[in-house]
Protein backbone atom coordinates (compact mmCIF):
# COMPACT_ATOMS: atom_id res chain seq x y z
CA UNK A 1 0.00 0.00 0.00
CA UNK A 2 1.65 3.59 -0.79
CA UNK A 3 2.20 5.19 2.08
CA UNK A 4 2.43 2.37 5.15
CA UNK A 5 6.27 2.52 4.37
CA UNK A 6 6.23 5.83 6.23
CA UNK A 7 3.78 4.86 9.32
CA UNK A 8 5.21 5.26 12.72
CA UNK A 9 5.73 1.97 14.07
CA UNK A 10 2.86 2.24 16.81
CA UNK A 11 3.49 0.24 20.10
CA UNK A 12 0.01 -1.01 20.79
CA UNK A 13 1.47 -4.51 20.70
CA UNK A 14 3.72 -4.12 23.49
CA UNK A 15 1.29 -3.23 26.10
CA UNK A 16 -0.93 -5.56 28.06
CA UNK A 17 -4.48 -6.27 27.30
CA UNK A 18 -5.98 -3.49 28.95
CA UNK A 19 -3.65 -0.79 27.77
CA UNK A 20 -3.83 -2.45 24.19
CA UNK A 21 -7.58 -1.67 24.23
CA UNK A 22 -7.11 1.72 25.57
CA UNK A 23 -4.45 2.45 22.57
CA UNK A 24 -6.47 1.14 19.63
CA UNK A 25 -9.64 2.90 21.26
CA UNK A 26 -7.35 6.19 21.25
CA UNK A 27 -5.96 5.45 18.15
CA UNK A 28 -9.64 5.25 16.23
CA UNK A 29 -11.04 8.15 18.28
CA UNK A 30 -7.95 10.84 17.07
CA UNK A 31 -8.57 9.58 13.44
CA UNK A 32 -12.61 9.80 13.81
CA UNK A 33 -11.58 13.45 15.12
CA UNK A 34 -8.86 14.41 12.16
CA UNK A 35 -11.07 13.43 9.39
CA UNK A 36 -14.06 15.14 10.63
CA UNK A 37 -11.73 18.38 11.18
CA UNK A 38 -9.89 17.77 8.10
CA UNK A 39 -13.07 17.70 6.14
CA UNK A 40 -14.60 20.66 7.84
CA UNK A 41 -11.50 22.91 7.32
CA UNK A 42 -9.36 21.17 4.99
CA UNK A 43 -5.73 19.85 6.68
CA UNK A 44 -3.60 23.01 6.29
CA UNK A 45 -6.00 24.35 9.20
CA UNK A 46 -6.02 21.69 11.43
CA UNK A 47 -3.78 21.07 14.77
CA UNK A 48 -2.86 18.65 17.16
CA UNK A 49 -4.41 20.84 19.76
CA UNK A 50 -7.42 20.77 17.91
CA UNK A 51 -7.72 17.08 16.98
CA UNK A 52 -6.97 15.72 20.76
CA UNK A 53 -9.32 18.40 21.88
CA UNK A 54 -11.93 16.87 19.88
CA UNK A 55 -10.82 13.39 20.22
CA UNK A 56 -11.25 14.02 23.66
CA UNK A 57 -7.99 12.74 24.54
CA UNK A 58 -5.00 14.47 25.82
CA UNK A 59 -2.11 15.44 23.38
CA UNK A 60 0.49 13.10 24.63
CA UNK A 61 -1.43 10.29 23.77
CA UNK A 62 -1.85 11.60 20.24
CA UNK A 63 2.31 11.67 19.85
CA UNK A 64 2.27 8.21 21.32
CA UNK A 65 0.04 6.56 19.06
CA UNK A 66 1.26 8.50 15.76
CA UNK A 67 4.85 9.98 16.60
CA UNK A 68 3.79 13.64 14.93
CA UNK A 69 1.14 15.30 13.39
CA UNK A 70 2.61 14.07 10.12
CA UNK A 71 2.69 10.52 11.35
CA UNK A 72 -0.96 11.32 12.15
CA UNK A 73 -1.82 12.18 8.57
CA UNK A 74 0.33 9.98 6.79
CA UNK A 75 -2.03 7.32 8.72
CA UNK A 76 -5.37 9.21 7.14
CA UNK A 77 -3.86 9.51 3.10
CA UNK A 78 -3.10 5.41 3.64
CA UNK A 79 -6.70 4.73 4.88
CA UNK A 80 -8.07 6.52 1.76
CA UNK A 81 -5.46 5.58 -0.91
CA UNK A 82 -6.44 1.89 0.65
CA UNK A 83 -10.39 2.88 -0.08
CA UNK A 84 -9.61 3.97 -3.45
CA UNK A 85 -7.37 1.39 -4.19
CA UNK A 86 -10.39 -1.31 -3.05
CA UNK A 87 -12.93 0.73 -5.79
CA UNK A 88 -10.61 0.40 -8.58
CA UNK A 89 -9.48 -2.82 -8.25
CA UNK A 90 -12.82 -4.57 -7.21
CA UNK A 91 -15.27 -2.12 -6.76
CA UNK A 92 -18.40 -1.23 -9.83
CA UNK A 93 -17.92 -0.21 -13.35
CA UNK A 94 -16.84 1.90 -14.83
CA UNK A 95 -13.64 2.81 -12.29
CA UNK A 96 -13.80 -0.86 -11.29
CA UNK A 97 -13.21 -3.68 -13.28
CA UNK A 98 -16.31 -4.89 -15.73
CA UNK A 99 -16.09 -1.46 -18.19
CA UNK A 100 -13.66 -1.56 -21.52
CA UNK A 101 -10.11 -0.36 -20.72
CA UNK A 102 -10.78 3.17 -22.28
CA UNK A 103 -13.48 3.62 -19.88
CA UNK A 104 -12.11 2.21 -17.26
CA UNK A 105 -9.39 4.69 -17.71
CA UNK A 106 -11.14 7.39 -18.01
CA UNK A 107 -13.22 6.62 -14.56
CA UNK A 108 -9.76 6.74 -12.96
CA UNK A 109 -8.68 9.79 -14.13
CA UNK A 110 -11.97 11.59 -13.18
CA UNK A 111 -11.57 9.92 -9.24
CA UNK A 112 -7.89 10.59 -9.15
CA UNK A 113 -8.20 14.40 -10.02
CA UNK A 114 -11.38 14.50 -7.14
CA UNK A 115 -8.59 12.52 -4.51
CA UNK A 116 -5.84 14.75 -4.94
CA UNK A 117 -7.48 17.94 -4.71
CA UNK A 118 -9.23 16.88 -1.38
CA UNK A 119 -5.54 15.14 -0.31
CA UNK A 120 -3.61 18.31 -1.72
CA UNK A 121 -1.50 19.00 1.15
CA UNK A 122 -0.20 15.52 2.17
CA UNK A 123 0.36 14.25 -1.50
CA UNK A 124 1.94 16.64 -1.70
CA UNK A 125 4.79 17.20 1.20
CA UNK A 126 5.00 12.98 0.31
CA UNK A 127 5.73 13.83 -2.92
CA UNK A 128 8.65 16.53 -2.08
CA UNK A 129 10.23 13.14 -1.17
CA UNK A 130 12.14 12.76 -4.32
CA UNK A 131 12.19 9.09 -3.41
CA UNK A 132 8.89 8.55 -2.91
CA UNK A 133 8.17 10.33 -6.15
CA UNK A 134 9.47 7.35 -8.02
CA UNK A 135 8.74 4.64 -6.14
CA UNK A 136 6.69 2.78 -3.82
CA UNK A 137 3.60 5.06 -3.76
CA UNK A 138 3.33 5.78 -7.06
CA UNK A 139 3.34 2.43 -8.43
CA UNK A 140 0.29 1.00 -8.12
CA UNK A 141 -1.39 3.89 -9.88
CA UNK A 142 1.35 3.83 -12.47
CA UNK A 143 1.07 0.28 -13.03
CA UNK A 144 -3.08 0.64 -13.33
CA UNK A 145 -2.67 3.54 -16.15
CA UNK A 146 -0.47 1.00 -18.09
CA UNK A 147 -2.20 -1.85 -17.84
CA UNK A 148 -5.37 -0.06 -19.11
CA UNK A 149 -3.22 1.16 -21.72
CA UNK A 150 -2.22 -2.22 -22.77
CA UNK A 151 -5.63 -3.69 -22.51
CA UNK A 152 -7.09 -0.80 -24.65
CA UNK A 153 -3.62 -1.42 -27.55
CA UNK A 154 -2.47 1.53 -26.71
CA UNK A 155 1.17 1.04 -29.46
CA UNK A 156 4.58 2.51 -28.22
CA UNK A 157 6.01 2.99 -24.89
CA UNK A 158 3.70 2.11 -22.30
CA UNK A 159 5.60 2.99 -19.49
CA UNK A 160 6.07 6.66 -20.49
CA UNK A 161 2.81 7.30 -21.70
CA UNK A 162 1.63 6.08 -18.05
CA UNK A 163 4.08 8.50 -16.62
CA UNK A 164 2.56 11.50 -18.81
CA UNK A 165 -0.79 10.51 -17.70
CA UNK A 166 -0.02 10.04 -14.02
CA UNK A 167 1.89 13.25 -14.09
CA UNK A 168 -1.31 15.19 -14.96
CA UNK A 169 -2.47 14.11 -12.14
CA UNK A 170 -0.04 15.15 -9.50
CA UNK A 171 -1.26 17.06 -6.45
CA UNK A 172 0.95 20.24 -6.89
CA UNK A 173 0.31 21.01 -10.87
CA UNK A 174 -3.75 20.55 -9.94
CA UNK A 175 -3.91 22.66 -7.32
CA UNK A 176 -1.91 25.10 -9.44
CA UNK A 177 -3.91 24.65 -12.07
CA UNK A 178 -7.23 25.12 -9.63
CA UNK A 179 -5.93 28.16 -7.72
CA UNK A 180 -3.90 29.74 -9.94
CA UNK A 181 -5.54 29.32 -13.12
CA UNK A 182 -8.74 29.62 -12.25
CA UNK A 183 -9.47 25.70 -14.05
CA UNK A 184 -12.64 23.64 -12.49
CA UNK A 185 -11.88 19.81 -12.22
CA UNK A 186 -14.29 18.78 -14.62
CA UNK A 187 -11.87 21.21 -17.20
CA UNK A 188 -8.99 19.18 -15.48
CA UNK A 189 -11.02 15.91 -16.08
CA UNK A 190 -12.11 16.67 -19.63
CA UNK A 191 -8.18 17.67 -20.61
CA UNK A 192 -7.07 14.26 -19.20
CA UNK A 193 -9.58 12.48 -20.93
CA UNK A 194 -8.42 13.98 -24.51
CA UNK A 195 -4.55 13.22 -23.81
CA UNK A 196 -5.43 9.45 -22.51
CA UNK A 197 -8.02 8.97 -25.69
CA UNK A 198 -5.05 10.21 -27.95
CA UNK A 199 -2.66 7.92 -26.15
CA UNK A 200 -5.04 5.15 -26.94
CA UNK A 201 -5.11 5.95 -30.23
CA UNK A 202 -8.97 6.67 -30.26
CA UNK B 1 15.42 34.07 -19.19
CA UNK B 2 14.90 31.14 -16.78
CA UNK B 3 16.67 31.08 -13.66
CA UNK B 4 17.75 34.94 -13.95
CA UNK B 5 15.60 35.79 -10.26
CA UNK B 6 17.68 33.91 -8.28
CA UNK B 7 20.91 35.34 -9.94
CA UNK B 8 22.89 37.05 -6.50
CA UNK B 9 22.74 40.66 -7.04
CA UNK B 10 26.23 41.47 -8.06
CA UNK B 11 28.38 44.31 -6.90
CA UNK B 12 30.33 44.91 -9.94
CA UNK B 13 28.96 48.21 -10.33
CA UNK B 14 29.48 49.61 -7.25
CA UNK B 15 33.35 49.41 -8.00
CA UNK B 16 35.52 52.03 -9.47
CA UNK B 17 36.60 51.68 -12.74
CA UNK B 18 40.12 49.53 -12.18
CA UNK B 19 38.22 47.40 -9.67
CA UNK B 20 35.25 46.66 -11.82
CA UNK B 21 37.36 45.77 -14.78
CA UNK B 22 39.23 43.17 -12.00
CA UNK B 23 35.65 42.34 -11.28
CA UNK B 24 34.38 41.40 -14.48
CA UNK B 25 37.73 39.57 -15.49
CA UNK B 26 37.29 37.27 -11.96
CA UNK B 27 33.75 36.51 -12.79
CA UNK B 28 34.68 35.45 -16.10
CA UNK B 29 37.76 33.24 -15.37
CA UNK B 30 35.48 31.99 -12.57
CA UNK B 31 32.99 30.92 -14.79
CA UNK B 32 35.50 29.50 -17.24
CA UNK B 33 36.98 27.29 -14.33
CA UNK B 34 33.67 25.90 -13.01
CA UNK B 35 32.21 25.37 -16.86
CA UNK B 36 35.48 23.12 -17.84
CA UNK B 37 35.47 21.60 -14.26
CA UNK B 38 31.79 20.16 -14.47
CA UNK B 39 32.27 19.26 -17.69
CA UNK B 40 34.97 17.05 -16.61
CA UNK B 41 33.48 15.84 -13.49
CA UNK B 42 29.68 16.35 -13.12
CA UNK B 43 28.10 19.32 -11.07
CA UNK B 44 28.21 17.30 -8.14
CA UNK B 45 32.09 16.84 -8.13
CA UNK B 46 33.18 20.25 -8.44
CA UNK B 47 33.97 22.49 -5.15
CA UNK B 48 33.96 25.89 -4.47
CA UNK B 49 37.95 25.45 -3.48
CA UNK B 50 38.31 23.70 -6.73
CA UNK B 51 37.17 26.31 -9.01
CA UNK B 52 38.99 28.89 -6.95
CA UNK B 53 42.31 26.93 -7.49
CA UNK B 54 41.56 26.49 -11.06
CA UNK B 55 40.36 29.73 -11.62
CA UNK B 56 43.66 30.85 -9.88
CA UNK B 57 41.58 33.48 -7.60
CA UNK B 58 41.26 33.46 -3.76
CA UNK B 59 37.44 31.48 -2.59
CA UNK B 60 36.89 35.02 -1.26
CA UNK B 61 36.51 36.47 -4.50
CA UNK B 62 34.47 33.87 -5.81
CA UNK B 63 32.07 34.22 -2.72
CA UNK B 64 32.28 37.85 -3.52
CA UNK B 65 30.89 37.65 -7.27
CA UNK B 66 28.51 35.31 -6.98
CA UNK B 67 27.36 34.94 -3.05
CA UNK B 68 27.53 31.27 -3.14
CA UNK B 69 28.21 27.37 -5.01
CA UNK B 70 24.24 27.88 -5.85
CA UNK B 71 25.27 31.13 -7.30
CA UNK B 72 27.90 30.01 -9.43
CA UNK B 73 25.84 27.04 -10.56
CA UNK B 74 22.58 28.93 -11.25
CA UNK B 75 24.49 31.82 -13.35
CA UNK B 76 26.21 28.27 -15.51
CA UNK B 77 22.81 27.16 -15.66
CA UNK B 78 21.02 30.38 -17.09
CA UNK B 79 24.10 30.66 -19.55
CA UNK B 80 23.29 27.43 -21.39
CA UNK B 81 19.87 28.27 -20.78
CA UNK B 82 20.11 31.04 -22.97
CA UNK B 83 22.43 29.29 -25.69
CA UNK B 84 19.62 26.69 -25.58
CA UNK B 85 17.01 29.24 -26.68
CA UNK B 86 18.74 30.69 -28.92
CA UNK B 87 19.24 27.86 -30.84
CA UNK B 88 15.16 26.86 -30.32
CA UNK B 89 13.75 30.33 -31.42
CA UNK B 90 16.98 31.71 -33.73
CA UNK B 91 19.02 28.60 -35.13
CA UNK B 92 18.52 26.27 -37.62
CA UNK B 93 16.27 23.96 -38.42
CA UNK B 94 15.07 21.49 -37.60
CA UNK B 95 14.95 22.84 -33.80
CA UNK B 96 14.99 26.60 -34.61
CA UNK B 97 12.47 27.97 -37.56
CA UNK B 98 11.79 26.81 -40.62
CA UNK B 99 10.67 22.85 -40.45
CA UNK B 100 7.44 21.96 -40.22
CA UNK B 101 6.36 22.08 -36.43
CA UNK B 102 5.78 18.39 -36.14
CA UNK B 103 9.65 18.22 -36.97
CA UNK B 104 10.68 21.24 -35.12
CA UNK B 105 8.86 19.66 -31.96
CA UNK B 106 10.74 16.30 -32.47
CA UNK B 107 13.91 18.15 -32.39
CA UNK B 108 13.13 20.12 -29.02
CA UNK B 109 12.53 17.10 -27.39
CA UNK B 110 15.60 15.19 -28.16
CA UNK B 111 17.74 18.22 -27.82
CA UNK B 112 16.24 19.14 -24.27
CA UNK B 113 16.23 15.54 -23.17
CA UNK B 114 20.31 15.53 -23.42
CA UNK B 115 20.09 19.34 -22.22
CA UNK B 116 18.26 18.17 -18.50
CA UNK B 117 20.67 15.06 -18.50
CA UNK B 118 23.57 17.43 -18.64
CA UNK B 119 22.17 19.84 -16.30
CA UNK B 120 20.60 17.81 -13.98
CA UNK B 121 22.21 18.53 -10.67
CA UNK B 122 21.26 22.02 -11.17
CA UNK B 123 17.43 21.84 -12.88
CA UNK B 124 16.81 19.26 -9.95
CA UNK B 125 17.71 22.06 -7.33
CA UNK B 126 15.73 24.64 -9.09
CA UNK B 127 12.88 22.25 -9.67
CA UNK B 128 12.41 21.04 -5.86
CA UNK B 129 11.25 24.98 -5.29
CA UNK B 130 7.32 24.81 -6.03
CA UNK B 131 7.61 28.18 -6.52
CA UNK B 132 10.04 27.76 -9.43
CA UNK B 133 8.71 25.14 -10.64
CA UNK B 134 5.43 26.31 -12.11
CA UNK B 135 6.75 30.19 -12.94
CA UNK B 136 9.19 32.17 -15.06
CA UNK B 137 11.59 29.41 -15.42
CA UNK B 138 9.49 26.87 -17.50
CA UNK B 139 7.26 29.43 -18.87
CA UNK B 140 9.45 29.23 -21.74
CA UNK B 141 9.39 25.66 -22.49
CA UNK B 142 5.70 25.39 -21.72
CA UNK B 143 4.74 28.11 -24.34
CA UNK B 144 7.02 26.94 -27.26
CA UNK B 145 5.93 23.22 -26.96
CA UNK B 146 2.52 24.57 -26.83
CA UNK B 147 2.97 27.07 -29.66
CA UNK B 148 4.42 24.36 -31.89
CA UNK B 149 1.36 21.77 -30.78
CA UNK B 150 -1.01 24.43 -31.71
CA UNK B 151 0.96 25.32 -35.31
CA UNK B 152 0.50 21.36 -36.29
CA UNK B 153 -3.12 21.69 -35.78
CA UNK B 154 -3.54 19.84 -32.31
CA UNK B 155 -6.99 19.48 -31.21
CA UNK B 156 -8.25 19.48 -27.07
CA UNK B 157 -6.35 21.25 -24.54
CA UNK B 158 -3.25 22.21 -25.13
CA UNK B 159 -1.93 23.53 -22.20
CA UNK B 160 -2.53 20.62 -20.49
CA UNK B 161 -0.89 18.46 -23.57
CA UNK B 162 2.30 20.92 -23.14
CA UNK B 163 2.71 20.00 -19.44
CA UNK B 164 2.61 15.99 -19.94
CA UNK B 165 5.05 16.55 -22.71
CA UNK B 166 7.48 18.71 -20.46
CA UNK B 167 6.78 16.66 -17.57
CA UNK B 168 8.23 14.00 -19.48
CA UNK B 169 11.34 16.08 -19.58
CA UNK B 170 11.84 16.79 -15.65
CA UNK B 171 15.35 16.66 -14.75
CA UNK B 172 14.90 14.64 -12.03
CA UNK B 173 12.06 12.23 -14.17
CA UNK B 174 15.50 11.69 -16.75
CA UNK B 175 17.81 11.11 -14.26
CA UNK B 176 15.73 7.92 -12.38
CA UNK B 177 15.10 6.40 -16.27
CA UNK B 178 18.67 6.85 -17.16
CA UNK B 179 20.19 5.58 -13.83
CA UNK B 180 17.56 3.26 -11.88
CA UNK B 181 15.70 2.15 -14.91
CA UNK B 182 18.82 1.34 -17.65
CA UNK B 183 16.75 3.08 -19.65
CA UNK B 184 19.41 5.29 -22.39
CA UNK B 185 18.59 8.58 -24.04
CA UNK B 186 17.54 7.41 -27.24
CA UNK B 187 15.08 4.88 -25.88
CA UNK B 188 13.63 8.35 -24.25
CA UNK B 189 13.80 10.15 -27.02
CA UNK B 190 11.48 7.90 -28.86
CA UNK B 191 8.99 7.24 -26.11
CA UNK B 192 8.42 11.45 -26.39
CA UNK B 193 8.31 11.31 -30.22
CA UNK B 194 5.52 8.59 -29.67
CA UNK B 195 3.55 10.63 -27.64
CA UNK B 196 4.32 13.64 -29.54
CA UNK B 197 2.84 12.38 -32.43
CA UNK B 198 -0.17 11.21 -30.97
CA UNK B 199 -0.95 14.35 -29.24
CA UNK B 200 -0.28 15.80 -32.82
CA UNK B 201 -2.84 13.34 -34.04
CA UNK B 202 -0.69 11.79 -36.66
Amino acid sequence: MPVSDRLPTLTVSEAGPPERGDAARNRALLLQAARRLVDQRGAEAVTTDDIAAAAGVGKGTLFRRFGSRAGLMVVLLDEDEKAQQQAILFGPPPLGPGAPPLQRLLAYGRERLKFVDTHHALLSDVNRDPQMRFNAPMTLHHSHIRLLLESAGTSGDLDTQATALLDLLDADYVRHELTDRGRSLADLGDAWDTVARKLCGT
